[in-house]
């Protein structure tokens, strides 16, 4: 079999991260992305760190093997462009504020008619509708507004963002799912539709058990530092060098547990007996666990819980994460080869389909406009007379 | 038009979180979901908190809207009931540790000659590949192990975890994406396939520019409280009463922010004049910023920041977050009416497709075996005199 989406074709509006780290998954998946920027000013993130020989890395990592052309939307020839794309693609993926490609004229109404086929999907900060659909929104913003923050870190301490931008790729994700749904339910119907994902939205999904924890409590959550709300043992401990975790999901692993650390008083403690009571006492708990940890180094612990086959693991930065075995052996860092930054290592797809095997290697990403001929001359038949005349013109 | 996956069938014998969220977003999208539940057992997740009047909320705010039968498939009838029902299902998820549906006789290579048009999916700790594949996995490890610890936080406090379980919820995302194309390839192929998503993979495909400062730097990326590695001013910053957050993510920005702040000489300020600059003397801007936003009120900045159209937030708490009227508006809590719990909220679907208009409400999550009659008698034809046999055997 081949990739699952190698007959589909992406007119790809977006910029920065929302929109186009869908398109990469897409991508991945076997899509043609057609990157669509600004003549002048490109995609945003060409101007992000973290640079090597003044090439944005941020950019690559997220628009390896897209195609770009350049495109005015401002201008009437411009729109008229983009229309003849229209009618060829079967996705369009945009992130621009609510409303914007309404004032292009370019609103969904109107494509519809041109392209009843065409997915249109539509990630914003807020969505398309209620009362702040129109405000401008970055990930920060919705990490804040949507409570993640209220829940990640330390009491007492300053509110911790998520070290990635969790709001936009959240989102992301979600319009991923949606995308390919509606290409599945577009082999029954024979129509497209309209997806719209609000990063805000995506944020309250994906809060797990907060928003009932609320509810059963009449509190909001606090920040936990390390440990899970409603598991325990279930954290990082400091061992007398570093830290490492480990997850006692279940009785049976509690028992395991205390039997491995030769405390098998603990067992038989009502305080401990089973998970909730546990959770309930994590404080006493913590008072005997700490300083037990504390009197021996991490490789230690972390042997004797392999051993018994209680789930644990060292925390692991950036450096080591990127030489750990497993994922070398799940092909999760590939190559691209970058003209002028030189080799590259990015993440791999995570989605491992029997139906293809994925390459270790990615192409690099594209310079804005370099594909205009590809696309325009031999895709929408335009001469490359033309294509000057459009480029003198700033169209393109 | 209908919810997409309306006409599909998904066999879930998946537990705690990374499967059932993945089969609960294929049920928001109209798939039917049958839950394989152990007959005295059930999900682990049944006994996790929070409780209310002894239901467990954390169960019922993945688990709603599914129907669940009891199976042991430990049993040889078990094994025979299950692989009826694998012939007229499209999916199967399950999240056990790799091997454990080998030992069951119950391997991929076996159910694809049974059904080689179903879509089997697996989520699992560290995949169905590599060295580390059998060890056993919970968020925490591969929080800890994929990296996202390490730069999430504080320097010099101990490491933090993010506040849910995104090492589970990013794998639900990535399975749920590869089922839909998976759907999708299969409208082409008349072929199903084998999906392989592992927790641990999944952290690195979301670790977003971490990779690549890494290689630019040479340096693994340190933990940055709550600001953005790349971007500035992109953080939290404290007013007299209370934290918010700004975003100024471009130059544009940063000029309509100084005149805004009444802080002309900023602009002309070379140490500020872009956004890498800006990034590089972070220390310094907030050298001014800090004391001068400490001088008033948050509410005074929020108000002076949406005049000037600066994205900018409020930090919500989860009280808050479930009276925004932007997520209300957008039907982002829905409820379900428990029969012991009573009314509960829980989050709604962000995936808004033109094609369906989401329910504000959802069914109650099942008891264990809820659906016996349904699945086994109606669908499978068993009669209930059978069935009470398989009940006094052990093996529903």
């Amino acid at each position: 079999m081949n990739k699952p989406l190698q007959d589909i074709v992406v007119l790809d509006l977006s910029r920065v991260l929302a929109g186009p780290f869908c398109t990469m998954i897409l991508s991945d998946l076997g899509a043609e992305i057609i990157k669509v920027e600004h003549p002048q000013k490109g995609d945003d993130s060409r101007d992000y760190g973290p640079f090597l020989h003044n090439r944005s890395l941020y950019f690559l990592s997220i628009n390896h093997g897209k195609k770009s052309i350049s495109l005015n939307l401002k201008k009437p020839q411009g729109r008229e462009l983009l229309l003849e794309l229209i009618k060829q693609c079967d996705v369009l993926v945009e992130n621009f504020r609510p409303g914007t490609m309404e004032k292009f004229n370019l609103g969904y109404d109107i494509l519809q008619l041109i392209n009843p086929q065409m997915i249109y999907a539509a990630v914003s900060g807020f969505g398309h509708s209620g009362p702040d659909s129109q405000k401008p929104a970055y990930d920060i913003l919705v990490q804040a507004r949507g409570g993640i923050m209220s829940i990640t870190g330390w009491q007492n301490i300053a509110p911790t963002r998520v070290g990635m931008s969790l709001g936009d790729i959240t989102a992301s994700l979600f319009t991923a799912i949606g995308i390919n749904a509606a290409l599945y339910q577009r082999e029954k119907t024979g129509l497209g539709q309209k997806i719209d994902v609000a990063m805000l939205d995506g944020q309250i999904a994906i809060l797990e058990n907060a928003l009932v924890r609320y509810q059963a409590e009449g509190i909001s959550p606090q920040p936990l530092g390390n440990r899970h709300p409603t598991i325990s043992p279930f954290q990082a401990y400091k061992a007398s060098d570093y830290y490492f975790v480990i997850g006692v999901g279940n009785d049976n692993l509690w028992n395991t547990f205390c039997k491995a650390l030769e405390m098998p008083e603990l067992i038989s403690d009502s305080r401990f007996c089973n998970n909730r009571l546990r959770t309930d006492n994590i404080d006493a708990l913590n008072f005997i666990l700490e300083p037990f940890f504390a009197s021996k180094p991490a490789s230690y612990w972390l042997e004797l819980m392999e051993k018994s086959g209680i789930p644990c693991s060292s925390i692991n930065d950036i450096e080591s994460v990127m030489q750990d075995p497993q994922l070398l052996a799940r092909n999760m860092f590939v190559e691209v080869k970058e003209p002028v930054a030189g080799t590259v290592k990015i993440a791999g797809n995570p989605i491992k389909m029997s139906s293809f095997q994925d390459s270790s290697v990615r192409e690099p990403a594209p310079e804005i406009g370099e594909h205009n001929k590809e696309i325009y001359c031999k895709r929408l038949g335009l001469s490359e007379d033309y294509l000057t005349e459009l480029q003198k013109a700033g169209v393109i």
